[in-house]
């Protein structure tokens, strides 16, 4: 095998095998590397840029709601994860506890953290004396441990790289309004820069944080019909401000609790990505998080002034997009494929034929649709197409997620639908945590959220038939 | 103590206690907490958007010589840290190492990183098959853990955030001059971001990187007279790559082992800025990395029209450069300890009688020159001065080092320097490790490095008195 970049690149299709496809497209799209670590992946450039777009653009809408960004330390004191009950019971399983520096014991086990809530208190203790110094805005951008059983490229691993916000607030009115204004930033992003839509709503208490007093959702559908978790925002009340001891003087001169909350998003979102939008040719990006917008593919490129040209295009096209021209020596059909294997959004085809025309040919990754460009109005016409790309690959998600959302009435309505159809049950919940475990015992579904966006579907509840007033959508999940 | 931060905010004289002066600029101007985690330390909004502008400036220099991130995970099996025989000697005495995974003790001992070398070759080996598949150039920004016994904010802590770019060749000419690009970009970054003067050369034997054939390495000179290693880049021949089992089929058709290289930078550039260019009367900060660059400080804000000047004023220079204004209730003189504690290029002061000229005073950080600027011409003059800022700071490092540098042609000449003036010493060296040993003992002076521009100073090793062809850099160092 003298050249490995030769090998013709194919998947299972996703019919045949959804988990094996989606594992194939993380290799075969080089996003990924199986590491040497159980449990743990390596992100490869091309997975890695994609990472680097979402931060971008998460980060400006971060800093333009007035974030600051910090950076904790890795460890947590054994002690100190301890402080808040609920949240170190939820925790404690799955963390990964170092116990020597060098050659030496340590006095205390120091755990790496897998959210940095403790941290972030012990902090605001230090820095937090009167009202004068809230709110505390601020964001981290790092990777954490949990110590998971079974794991999936991006979507559970042992190790993955996130941003986690944590905010202080002198009232719980305002820390309640922080919780659901980064709840819509995430929203907004996903439909923005992902293309994707989600549901927004409130977690039940069975599904909430550890330590928090709500917990918020973006919960997307996948190609299979299995929910994604996509993002979430707690709001914490004062609890963790009583357990750490972090108090301020407020305007009366009295000392108090202030409240908190924190949010966050993983490099699962290129999971979700994969998982919306990616097909039997492999992933297909959204414009806004693609490493390469527009890939120059120049046919017959031995031909005089093929490549010339080509090169003129790409430097033209600089300006206006995240360009690349391959001169590589392979066949176009060879590069068409790779670039369908790697999702680029536009593919422009240039031959000495477009040439003598003035002209090229432009193909839509994400539903193969060509057309001709003129060369001419190629810088305003390539934004248009990516809009348009973009807005496609919005509206197929959001219509197969229509197409895939159920309702249910009753217990055996429901039991059917999540046995045979794939995809989001919209039912009626009493409130009871019983309900709620009945449903994963029976039909193996869990509740998605409590979504804002109400519907009364009946009056009663799908699993007891006792008087229910709460929608939810259940669903099997990542 | 109902408002924090109305406390007047002192620091130790650098004359007084230079160490103490150090570490009361990391907390008063807020560039860092300490954290519960002994030796680890909180990087805080302030200290984290210096190391933001850091990062973005020096990953594009990374990105426009062709570089890709990625990244690898945050654990290494003690068996793979183990494969490489010098490189596990130099860090095995000083790494974290997990043993549990919630309650399970794990079969193997994983290390937390402390460098990623062995990571990359695990990688390399799936990865690089082929001629065609080189090079490879990676770069990675994380955090790495390295159990010190004594720690400093930024200079020395158990974790630290630094970016360590590994690549592969072909040759061993084009490893060798990747390593040398590679600290040309450091170099250049240090004089263009950090206006900090470097000497840029070769370690010593002694003082190489673990298991590396050659290592480079800029040396900066601390305002106290100490030398600060500000980053180094290793050429590690085919070492790795044999140890690691990393091989290709070259072009004809015969499986050899390709070249490596790492570099690396970390967050100890801010204790370098700190230290290079702080006063006592704190931070000074290269307009390149400071996260405001000017300061507007209305005078009088409350007298009609001043605050809505100020604001329109605010409003235009965002264009030209990172601009603050502060409205807060503190007076004009408070505001000024404060931006210059933090170190805030330029501070414009804006008042009645300003206004009514059509003018404001801008005073410069680095020497408290004040110039009146016409509102006019503001958003020209601003970028002038913040360049003219960036130069002042630059030479009057430059002047202060060569001022603090001295040369030794005997053992007594050197130990006098090293005793009573702090400072470089140039020295002639024979080559022999027991020189280099003796000089540390005798003089508490270690190499610091072998500079590219040699000089002639003498025909003698300055220690043993044998014929010597080499100069080098020797100090004491962080």
């Amino acid at each position: 095998m003298a050249d490995s970049k030769k090998l013709v690149k194919e998947i299972t299709s996703m019919d045949e095998d959804f988990a094996k496809w989606y594992t194939d497209v993380c290799l075969k799209a080089e996003l990924i590397d199986y590491a040497s670590v159980k449990g743990c992946m390596i992100i490869r450039p091309y997975g890695y840029a994609i990472w680097e777009n979402i931060q971008h653009i998460m980060d400006g809408m971060f800093k333009e709601t007035g974030h600051e960004n910090v950076y904790m330390p890795l460890f947590i004191p054994e002690s100190l994860l301890q402080k808040e009950k609920d949240h170190v019971e939820g925790f404690a399983p799955e963390v990964a506890w170092v116990t020597h520096g060098g050659d030496e014991k340590l006095e205390e086990r120091l755990c790496v953290r897998p959210t940095s809530e403790t941290l972030f208190c012990d902090h605001f203790k230090n820095i937090v004396h009167s009202w004068r110094d809230l709110p505390k805005l601020y964001n981290q951008w790092c990777s954490v441990v949990r110590w998971e059983k079974t794991t999936r490229p991006f979507l559970r691993s042992r190790e993955f790289l996130w941003q986690e916000g944590h905010t202080l607030h002198a009232t719980a009115e305002e820390a309640r309004s922080e919780t659901e204004q980064m709840l819509n930033v995430y929203a907004r992003f996903a439909e923005e820069a992902l293309a994707m839509p989600v549901v927004k709503g409130q977690k039940t208490e069975k599904e909430r944080f550890a330590g928090a007093e709500a917990t918020y959702t973006i919960e997307a559908l996948m190609h299979d019909g299995k929910a994604l978790q996509s993002g979430t925002s707690h709001y914490f009340g004062d609890g963790f401000s009583r357990a750490f001891g972090v108090q301020y003087t407020d305007k009366e001169n009295k000392l108090v609790y202030p409240y908190q909350t924190s949010w966050g998003t993983t490099t699962r979102l290129i999971g979700a990505v994969i998982m919306t939008h990616g097909d039997d040719n492999g992933l297909v990006l959204p414009p806004a998080i693609a490493p390469v917008q527009a890939v120059i593919v120049p046919i017959a490129s031995h031909k005089e002034g093929v490549l010339d040209k080509a090169r003129e295009l790409r430097d033209r096209l600089k300006a206006v997009c995240r360009i690349k021209l391959d001169e590589g020596e392979q066949s176009p059909g060879w590069k068409f494929a790779e670039y369908e294997m790697k999702g680029v959004p536009l593919r422009i085809e240039l031959g000495p034929r477009d040439i003598e025309n003035n002209q090229c040919v432009i193909a839509r990754r994400v539903d193969g649709e060509k057309i001709t460009v003129s060369l001419d109005s190629i810088e305003t016409e390539i934004p248009k197409l990516l809009a348009e790309a973009h807005n496609v690959m919005y509206n197929r998600a959001l219509e197969r997620r229509e197409k895939m959302t159920y309702t249910a009435k009753t217990l055996d309505e429901l039991k059917e639908i999540a046995e045979t159809k794939p995809g989001f049950i919209k039912a009626m919940w009493c409130g009871d945590r019983e309900c709620e475990d009945r449903l994963k015992e029976v039909a193996g579904v869990t509740s998605r959220c409590i979504p804002f966006e109400q519907e009364s579907i009946s009056d009663t509840c799908v699993c007891c038939g006792k008087k229910a007033d709460k929608m939810l959508y259940w669903g099997k999940a990542y």
